[in-house]
């Protein structure tokens, strides 16, 4: 079973999602050379000459073998009692990032991160064809306990749904807007680089702080400096951003030990549903503590940092 | 520091408490005799004769040593910059459960699990009568890895806002009670016992069902049959509703090979907050499995197991 179905207290979309394999054991299907393990590829990034399905590739995208949605197929909504569905359709893709096994973002050479930031952009791009799709995920976990790939790899899943997440930041950077003309995203870069207290980096383009008010301990935004809702337009400076990010993360694996990180990206959605006045950026999360377990129940959220500490700390200084 | 901070795009409050300790180790102190190792009790029930902070309790109330909140003091509501904060004050109890140190909800005697549930409901009375604050949080965790304490107990934190899970559901009821002039959650009861694919058990006053949309696999809802939207009102039935949450706790037990748990109440406001129109209920969330990653970032869950195999698993037919 893949439904996607609506709570109709919140009308939160979810996702019930039955007959989900994971995989995992040797040899490690996303090395060079094992490329016949995983599906056709969908895009690469390549030497001159190198064929598609074989070695010689930087980046390289296939379909998610256990894929949480199938691309296949209509939405067909519908409703069952008093409740609403739709069926799960979708696209589940797999960036791997590197062709080295034991890559990682913090050590890896900024070129190569570049090309993984632009492959996300790439397949953006193209997924946004789809008009079944209103949003692209992207999601990437280091050393998470539920990767049983170790290969460095994203997740990119097309949905038909934007997140409840990234709705509510849309509507508060429309609510703001509506009553100070102004993005929300871009006072708060004003306001830090102010304060100058949560700021860890700034490079030329982009801009990594806390937020005054985090989640969770260590919870960091990366976005670019000059108001951009979209991070599948064109003229986005990835390599500045690739060094900026790949910096960060050193750090944070230098000053907290290395902990498990996820990397969420926030851009607007497709196409009807794109909004000017969001801004795209990149949110990260070194999972340094899981809290009491109240917040997934209340959405309270108690964090055990000061953001001002936390920044401190990852910065340096 | 303890400061409530308000996150400008969303809205949504978290608390930053930089200096919060815990507390653990020999010998426990919440055993019957250590009644001293804890601070001056403010509630608890006992045997006839038996004195405050002495043995003879059956339940247990005492300030939490390393509070969340602090008690005394202003809000003190002002801006930093473009943000808004307040001071963190509020309360933080904790309700020892039981003087069994190792006792558990799914093989407490029914009598001692209903006067928790009373413990509850009087804690909240009292804490209402305090202008400052606008929700009282009671959530509890079942071998859950922060805790440092074993024996059984819950938190109980009076907060000077409503958590924003909390806010969402309000939200949902009111545009719904708006629409139909009818209780979304008093709805959803009938359409579960009409569809009776989710329902697990079922009292003469309390129901339980897995969601239609659930954000985690097993997650489960338990409220009154008849509409009342606060846990606090009098002529709740609490003898049956313990029967009912000790069944189902055992259950899950049994099924599910004992999982860690969390118990949330969801309940009105305290007035002026408080909504006519909400049904308190109960959330449950066994945790059997963790999640990838992006749901803290991007708002979308996945559960890997429909509502209606696992109520079926769940209640064993």
């Amino acid at each position: 079973m893949r439904e996607l179905r609506k709570d109709p207290v919140t009308q939160r979309w979810v996702l019930i999602c039955t007959d989900y394999a994971k995989s995992g054991g040797e040899p490690c299907p996303f090395c060079p050379g094992n490329e016949g393990m995983t599906p056709t590829e969908i895009y690469a990034t390549r030497e001159v000459g190198s064929q598609p399905n074989g070695p010689g590739w930087w980046t390289r995208v296939v379909p998610d073998k256990f894929p949480f949605l199938v691309i296949y197929g209509d939405l067909d909504r519908r409703a069952e009692g008093i409740y609403d569905l739709m069926n799960g359709v979708g696209a589940h893709e797999l960036v791997i990032e590197t062709p080295d096994h034991s890559g990682d973002w913090s050590t890896m050479e900024v070129a190569q991160l570049e090309r993984v930031l632009w492959t996300y952009q790439e397949r953006i791009l193209d997924l946004r064809l789809d008009p079944r799709f209103r949003f692209v995920m992207i999601s990437k976990n280091f050393h998470f306990y539920t990767s049983l790939v170790e290969h460095p790899h994203s997740h990119i899943v097309a949905l038909p749904v934007v997140p409840r997440g990234i709705e509510l930041e849309m509507r508060g950077s429309k609510e703001y807007y509506d009553l100070k003309e102004r993005c929300i995203f871009c006072d708060m870069i004003r306001e830090e680089k102010r304060a100058n207290k949560r700021v860890i980096f700034e490079s030329q383009h982009y801009i990594s702080f806390i937020p005054f008010a985090p989640r969770y301990s260590f919870e960091t935004l990366v976005l670019p400096k000059v108001h951009c809702p979209d991070y599948g337009e064109k003229g986005q400076n990835f390599d500045d951003l690739a060094r900026l990010v790949r910096t960060l993360l050193a750090r944070i694996k230098e000053t907290k030990g290395s902990p498990p990180y996820s990397v969420i990206l926030h851009t607007s959605p497709n196409p009807p549903f794109h909004q000017e006045i969001y801004h795209w950026h990149l949110e990260i999360r070194p999972r340094v503590y899981e809290g009491m377990g109240f917040e997934w129940g209340s959405g309270f959220f108690v964090t055990y940092t000061a953001p001002e500490e936390a920044a401190a700390v990852i910065r340096g200084k």
